[in-house]
């Protein structure tokens, strides 16, 4: 399938619901978003299926498409949701057309249009609209900005590649208005987030010279500066910014006496490998899992599982 | 002026100086060290004047091209320097060709090539390297990526437009090591400037319910943290990052008992204005001055000023 397919599948339906994914971020959320309103120009009927997890800074732009209780969907277009295990929380239907950038893909639905080589799902839904309506509205422009953005660290995770440029050169081209979406998604932060972070890298510990970085949260900080989910995001990336460190070590005490912790680390040291000895898993670049136990404890532990690594 | 008749002047002259500015930022820096590397590949004995204060992480780069002391160059070109008054330190001579982005350029020179729209002179380097040898090597494509990332504030200022993200895109295919210049530019930081970030977010203050946000940095904090004047950058931007903020402060206390003072503020307030009332000065968008006293006693006074501005 190539964007002009796509769009011309997309357009011989009628009443489209679009999906996203569980835990939304900002690649999904615009991805529906941009998407819905394009169909409405091409003159279909859709609409978004209500998330129940669409965090505050999304909600305004896809609340705004949400399906109302008596949409009765003819076809149903899944966005960046890599497995059904993922589908948006309330949604337990099948999926016609699966739109996603993901190589996990699980290929889940009826028909799949994937292209995992792009830093973005927000970059295909690009091409689908340009293909659908010949341009984009500035409104689309400056949401399906905020999953490129978003999905690629503002310019700075490496899927950042010439396509995601590329792709962001169309975006402001056609009106983007990336400065609110750089205030909003990468600048503004509450004044409880940078509490927080003052917390957060005052009790940062270090080992094997600084090449090992621990950053904790712990419920007492949460609590002191009045922090709530939103405040916690990209916690894992503070510990990253210290200069020599090579693995970054995030704990995150939770209510009932575990600790979540995730792990980052630079080529040379599996993360995936130091997280397995606990029950976790992930990428060889980025690793979590759970341990019981106080801060202090999982950090000894986990700091003696890195030094054994590198021995 | 175009770029190939700028290429081709360029090709017509030997023993070539490239002159950067003072203070060098990644932009003039990056322009320097790509344009010296392309005008050798081109055949021309060609130099970097040496800038005395060249900081830690551009001068990897920008070294290995600077000019023996008995250099004589029989043409001078300028990058990224809008007045003789910010020639770089020691440099005093004349300059033939000027390459420039400022709208405030002095035209100083005998020839000048300025594209005031452009967000970095990267771009225009790249442009005129692009004539002259109709590539850029990996190592020129990385050091221009320097200057056009770190001029736009990776991605997130103003100046980034569609062009930028086209130049970026171009750097990227030519091999740009985009994720080196993330590390060493925009992710690491000293663990002294993460504990002085720590103390400047815990000792914030916030007046006008949020509306005016001020950070201060005091030498205690310097000492205690033992930071480093590198530590020191874009302090500026900290404050900022408070969600309800619209007028930013930043107050630096020197050594002599004075303040250094940078306003940021957005739409609809003046930071020129707040600073002129100290006879500082600027843009309507940042702006600074110096004001004798303790940083207490200064941000009473810029709070009131400001306060008074909102009536």
């Amino acid at each position: 399938m190539d964007y002009e397919s796509c769009a011309k599948l997309l357009l011989t339906h009628e009443d489209i619901l679009i999906l996203t994914h569980m835990n939304p971020d900002g690649d999904t959320a615009s991805c529906a978003a941009a998407l819905c309103s394009a169909l409405r120009r091409g003159g279909r009927r859709a609409y978004v299926f209500p998330n129940p997890q669409m965090g505050r800074k999304l909600r305004p732009y896809c609340e705004k498409y949400y399906a109302p209780a008596d949409f009765k969907a003819k076809y149903v277009v899944s966005v960046d949701v890599a497995d059904e295990k993922l589908f948006c929380l309330g949604y337990d239907g099948k999926v016609d057309l699966c739109i996603d950038h993901h190589p996990s893909n699980t290929h889940f639905a009826e028909k799949s249009f994937i292209q995992d080589e792009k830093a973005a799902c927000a970059q295909i839904v690009m091409g689908i609209i340009l293909s659908m309506n010949a341009d984009l509205t500035q409104e689309e422009a400056t949401v399906l900005y905020i999953g490129l953005s978003t999905d690629t660290g503002c310019f700075q995770y490496n899927n950042t590649d010439a396509e995601a440029f590329e792709a962001a050169a169309e975006l402001m081209r056609c009106g983007a208005d990336n400065l609110s979406v750089n205030t909003v998604f990468f600048r503004k932060v509450s004044s409880a987030r940078l509490k927080l972070e003052s917390m957060i890298y005052d009790t940062m510990r270090f080992y094997l010279g600084g090449r090992i970085a621990v950053a904790t949260v712990t419920q007492d900080m949460i609590r002191k500066t009045g922090a709530v989910e939103d405040d916690l995001d990209d916690l894992a990336g503070l510990a990253g910014r210290s200069e020599k460190s090579l693995v970054n070590i995030t704990i995150r005490e939770k209510e009932n006496g575990a600790c979540r912790v995730s792990v980052r680390s630079f080529p040379g040291i599996n993360s995936s490998d130091i997280c397995k000895v606990f029950g976790g898993g992930g990428h060889a670049a980025a690793a979590g899992c759970t341990i019981e136990g106080t801060p202090e404890h999982v950090r000894n532990l986990l700091v003696g599982v890195v030094e054994e690594v590198w021995k």
